[in-house]
C-alpha cells in the first residue's frame, strides 16, 4: 500500500486533500503545525531533527508538501527563507528514507504577472515577491534535485483557491462575512480578473497528481478568468446582498495584474484532471460553511 | 571594529581571504569544517543549532560564505539540496543576529554556458547542473531576501581560479606534480578558452567586496580567457616540460563550452578592484608550493 506523508493537513487545502487521499487508497500521515488540533501529527516543519523523527516514522512512499508560512504577511515574510531550507530538507530526508514521489504546493506568483496566461515551462518565472521568489527558487532545486536523483517531483503552482477554510481576511471570507451580517462591504472597482477554483477541486487536483506519475510544474486552476466583481456579484446574488456592495470603495493596488489565469493544457491532457465544481456550487458552499460557522453553538 | 564571520576559512580562497581582511582591518571569525586544523573554529554548517552558536558567539557585522561541498562530486552530488538550506540558515541567522553585510560564493556555472562572454543580470542564468542550480537557486533568493530585510548583500561569481591549495585532481595541480616527478602528462587539445584568476586575487576580490557595499552579482575573474593549452604550455616552459605533454590523449567532453569569460565591467567599475598577480608570476608561484610540498620534510 502507498503511504502519503501529507504537511499541512490541517490547512486550508490540506484537509480536503488528505480526505480525498484516503479515498483513493492511500494510507495518509497527516501532519499539521505544533497547535494543530486537526491533524493526527504535529511537527514544526523548521526543525530538522524533528523532521528527521517524522519522516523515519512515516516510512512514506508518496509525499505531498503542502505546508508553508500561514500569516496574511506570507507575500513578504522573512520565514520565506527559512520555509524554503526546510522543505529542502523535509524532501532530501523524504527521499533518503525511501520515498519515491514527491508533490509540491507552488503558486502563480512565481510567474511574470506582466502576462496574463501563464503556461509552465513558458512564461517566464521571475516572481515580484520574496514569497514568489522563494517557491521559485524551491521548485528550481528540487526539480534539478529530483532529476540527478532520480525521485519523481511534480509541482502544482495554485491560482487562486477559494472555499471552506479560507483565512477571514481575505476577499471572499470578508464578503460573505460581510453581507451575512448585514452590513455593507467596499470592494474595488472589481476588473481584475482571476482563475478561481474551489478548493475541493484544488486539493483534488493534488491527490491526482499525487497517485499520477506526471512531472514538472503543472498549473492547478480552471482555465477560465472572473472578474472580481462578477465573482463577488454572484456571492452578493445568493445573499440579496448586491445593492450593499460598494465598488470602487477601496483603490486597486498599483501591483494587482489585470489579469492573471491558468493554462490548463497539462493538466486536463497529462493529468487527465477536470474542475468538477462549478463557481455557482462552490459559491453556494462556501456560504453555508461561514453561515454554518456563525451560529452560535 | 568590523567583525566578519568567514565560513570555508580553511579553503583554497578562504585561507587566503582570511589573511587578506585581517590587513584591511577585519577582525575575522575563522570557521572550518569539523575536520579542519587551520581553522580557530570548527562547526558542521549543515547543523542548524551548531550554526545558531556559531553566529551567536560571533557577533559578526559582516559574513563571507564561502563554505560548499568540497568533494570532487560537486557538481552531481545531491548535498548541493542541504548546502543550499544550510546557507539560507546561517544568513538568516547572522541577520536576526544583528549582522550587517553578506558576501556569498557563486559560479560561473550559474550561467547558460551557450554564451562566452558573461554579463551579470543580463547573461541568461540557466544552470547546466546540480550544483550551478543550488547556487542559482541560493542567490535568487538571497537577493529577495535582503531586499525585504535591508541585508546588504554581495554575491560573487567565481570563474577559474588555480593557485597553491586548489584540489590535486584539477588541471593545474595534474599537469604541475606529473611534471614535476618527470612524467609525460595526458591532456585534451586544450582549446577551450577560460578566464584563469590566482586564488590570491580572487581573495582579494571577495575582501574588497566585504569592505565594499556593492550589492548585487559580481563576476570575480581577470576579464580575460586563455586557452587551456596556452596554460598548460606555460607552466610546461617553466618546468622544461613541453615535450611531456600530450595534446589530444584526453577527449573533451561534450559539455565542455569553448569559452567562458567573466564580463568584469563591474569588478572594475564599482567595485574598483583589479588583478594584482599576472598569469605568469600566478603559475610561478603556483609551482613553487607545489616543489615546496612535494619535498619530504
Amino acid at each position: 500500500m502507498s503511504r502519503v506523508l501529507v504537511t499541512g493537513a490541517g490547512g486550508f487545502i490540506g484537509r480536503p486533500a488528505c480526505a480525498l487521499l484516503r479515498e483513493r487508497g492511500f494510507e495518509v500521515i497527516d501532519v499539521g503545525s505544533p497547535t494543530s488540533t486537526e491533524t493526527t501529527y504535529q511537527v514544526d516543519l523548521l526543525d530538522a531533527r524533528a523532521v528527521d523523527e517524522l519522516v523515519e516514522k512515516a516510512a512514506a512512499t508518496h509525499l505531498l508538501h503542502l505546508a508553508w508560512i500561514t500569516t496574511p504577511q506570507y507575500w513578504t515574510a522573512l520565514e520565506n527563507v527559512r520555509w524554503t531550507a526546510g522543505s529542502l530538507h523535509l524532501v532530501d530526508a523524504f527521499r533518503r528514507r525511501g520515498g519515491q514521489r514527491c508533490v509540491v504546493a507552488g503558486t502563480c506568483a512565481e510567474y511574470d504577472w506582466s502576462y496574463s496566461r501563464c503556461i509552465e515551462d513558458e512564461t517566464p518565472t521571475t516572481p515580484a515577491t520574496l514569497y514568489g521568489t522563494a517557491k521559485h527558487a524551491l521548485r528550481l532545486l528540487l526539480a534539478a534535485y529530483a532529476a540527478q536523483s532520480g525521485l519523481s517531483f511534480a509541482w502544482g503552482r495554485v491560482f487562486f483557491a477559494y472555499g471552506p477554510g479560507e483565512r477571514q481576511a481575505r476577499l471572499v471570507p470578508t464578503v460573505i462575512r460581510g453581507l451575512v451580517a448585514g452590513e455593507r462591504v467596499p470592494c474595488t472597482q472589481g476588473t481584475q480578473r482571476r482563475d478561481f477554483l474551489f478548493v475541493d477541486d484544488v486539493a483534488d487536483a493534488f491527490a491526482t497528481i499525487v497517485a499520477s506519475s506526471v512531472t514538472g510544474a503543472i498549473n492547478i486552476g480552471s482555465g477560465t478568468a472572473f472578474s472580481l466583481r462578477e465573482l463577488v456579484e454572484r456571492i452578493a446574488d445568493k445573499l440579496d446582498g448586491r445593492e450593499r456592495l460598494e465598488f470602487g470603495a477601496l483603490p486597486i493596488r498599483d501591483d494587482d495584474p489585470p489579469e492573471l489565469v491558468a493554462d490548463v493544457s497539462k493538466l486536463t491532457s497529462e493529468v487527465g484532471w477536470h474542475p468538477r465544481i462549478s463557481l455557482d456550487v462552490g459559491i453556494t458552499r462556501t456560504i453555508d460553511w461561514w453561515r454554518a460557522k456563525a451560529k452560535p453553538s
